[in-house]
């Protein structure tokens, strides 16, 4: 994957660290909230950076693969949450409102009749990637090679459909079935294989039990499927979902665009390591959001090297905890803008030892 | 120490815990997000409660033990925070004001000329407490039976004075010197002298090496001359400060009002676990904010059965790490109020096992 990432501007965050150093504070007792300026600093070249404007996307896709049971709800879950999305009353839908961040519906695949109802605030569309029931990962490639680029140019193009001035992109999915799909990705990536792959398999929607044995075995399939993969693409491609692939794409473009990308849970962070993998050069770009319940994604936030903002237990998806971060970021932009420093104060500063 | 605490409304949270489990996503996926609209229905007596309005108070003190060297900034600083404060410039005005936080600045014994600016949404007040310099807690007890009393009237009348209808209630301290004084409290609280008492003294501001010795030094020489106390209290009053001691105060009478306490830091949570010492039954009114870097910190929240909402390694008081952690009480009650149900949004629910 050829991903062109702007190069970071150091002169500007090390402004931004140096300013960090002159605010009415003892050094470094903000913690993480003094590292996002400097970061968002050198994405946006100014040492005054911003986290808005923002914008939300959530790909939505059905899973071939949740014909086995692997979820806790039935597959046409997929499409009635979207029309939720729409409605206003899921969680993305009311953080996103809660927060004014504009909420990006893209169905890249979910059967089911065209959406009626909208509002204007939460907008949806229906990507041109194929519709068909194909791609049950357990005995075939997720995705023919036309059908990931497909999706892959969905994410992509959502991306740059949004306004020119978006500096935080936060990104999210629903789809029955994909932490199936996201821990066989997540395990062909780390090459975690046998237990190891196992132990990536977590409750997802809330399985246990003989469906948390289903979906184990489901993946141990997938992956003795595979075998190998010669990129992360094709890990993507052959184990992932078209919400995930479009990911990929989304995630890649904002990249491109020197957006930073609020990372969302273990299926967002799945599709960012495949990225990382490909373009270790995006990893600048990334702000990780929260660490989710799903055992998986504690392996791959370790493989990012990754501390995410939040720890709250959850493992719901739909960029909630992307969005749940959100305030985290504009806090940290407001006091760097706007705290005043020492001399500008008439503070006395720190003595010497 | 007597706090009239009222009854947890057990109808009320029993709703919201059963409403949390109709709402359209998996049961349990917003992790500690269900459980403070638990809390706060039992305390607000509705099963969909509200996280605002909101209001902050930060109470302000010298701290006489400061001459020793124990902290990174000269004692001056706690006068020009102060002003800080109210011209708008340290973090806690940030964060107030980009929360729409009302910010009470109460100073309680801080040495110098009155304040002369102050902005419209920040308020600023003296309280009647003793302003000399009596009080070195090495060497004598930080307070007289009567400036402590005083200190926790204050408090006490800072909520008071606030608003009927203020539901949520962020407390912070500004006061050079104080991370020693709630070291000792907190010290003398958890019955951790020796080697123990020096595990729970930080770097405050930003002390190490010699000064984090002469720190130590300090605390073991006010934990050996108190001896021991018989009382929560006595502890504050022997060991702590004003700013304390007026936390103590402000803390007891939120909870007789009914009013969840959204707990910052070490300073604080020392205030918080005197007072539910004295007083268990208010333990159910604490909603723990985060997590500081201060060892003592740890300890104090261990002590306390707590698990705080956020854990970015600040260690800078003034309420900052309960504004940041403001938001996601916002969230958590948006979810609660504004989320479809599976049934109202048609959504298929989880299948049997």
């Amino acid at each position: 994957m050829n991903v062109s990432v702007p190069p970071f501007d150091e002169v500007s965050a090390s402004l931004a660290r140096d300013r960090q150093q002159r605010l009415t504070k003892p050094r470094g007792s903000l913690g993480v909230l003094e590292e996002i300026p400097v970061q968002l600093a050198g994405l946006q070249r100014t040492p005054v950076p911003a986290s808005r404007p923002a914008a939300a996307i959530v790909f939505a896709s059905d899973h071939p693969v949740a014909r086995h049971g692997v979820s806790a709800y039935p597959v046409e879950v997929t499409a009635a949450m979207v029309r939720n999305f729409v409605a206003g009353g899921a969680a993305a839908s009311v953080l996103a409102r809660q927060l004014r961040v504009p909420l990006h519906v893209l169905d890249v695949g979910v059967q089911g009749p065209p959406y009626l109802s909208f509002e204007e605030d939460i907008r949806l569309a229906r990507a041109p990637v194929a519709q068909d029931v194909a791609g049950d990962l357990r005995v075939e490639d997720a995705m023919t090679e036309a059908t990931f680029a497909g999706a892959v140019l969905a994410g992509a193009g959502a991306v740059d459909a949004l306004p020119a001035d978006v500096r935080v992109l936060l990104l999210g999915e629903m789809g029955i079935g994909n932490t199936t799909a996201a821990s066989a990705v997540a395990a062909m990536l780390l090459r975690a294989f046998g237990p190891q792959a196992d132990a990536l398999v977590g409750a997802g929607t809330g399985v246990a039990g003989a469906a948390l044995e289903r979906k184990r075995a489901v993946v141990r399939d997938a992956l003795a499927r595979v075998g190998n993969v010669r990129s992360p693409e094709e890990a993507v491609r052959r184990l992932g979902g078209r919400d995930i692939a479009a990911l990929l794409g989304a995630a890649a473009r904002a990249c491109e665009r020197g957006m930073a990308i609020l990372v969302d849970g273990f299926i967002v962070s799945t599709a960012i390591l495949a990225l990382a993998q490909a373009a270790p050069a995006t990893r600048r770009c990334f702000v990780f959001a929260h660490r989710s319940g799903e055992p998986g994604h504690s392996r791959v936030l370790e493989a990012l090297d990754a501390r995410p903002l939040l720890d709250l237990g959850m493992r719901l998806g739909e960029a909630s905890g992307a969005l749940l971060a959100l305030p985290l970021l504009d806090q940290a932009c407001a006091l760097h803008a706007r705290m005043a420093t020492f001399e500008s104060a008439g503070v006395p500063g720190a003595r010497g030892p």
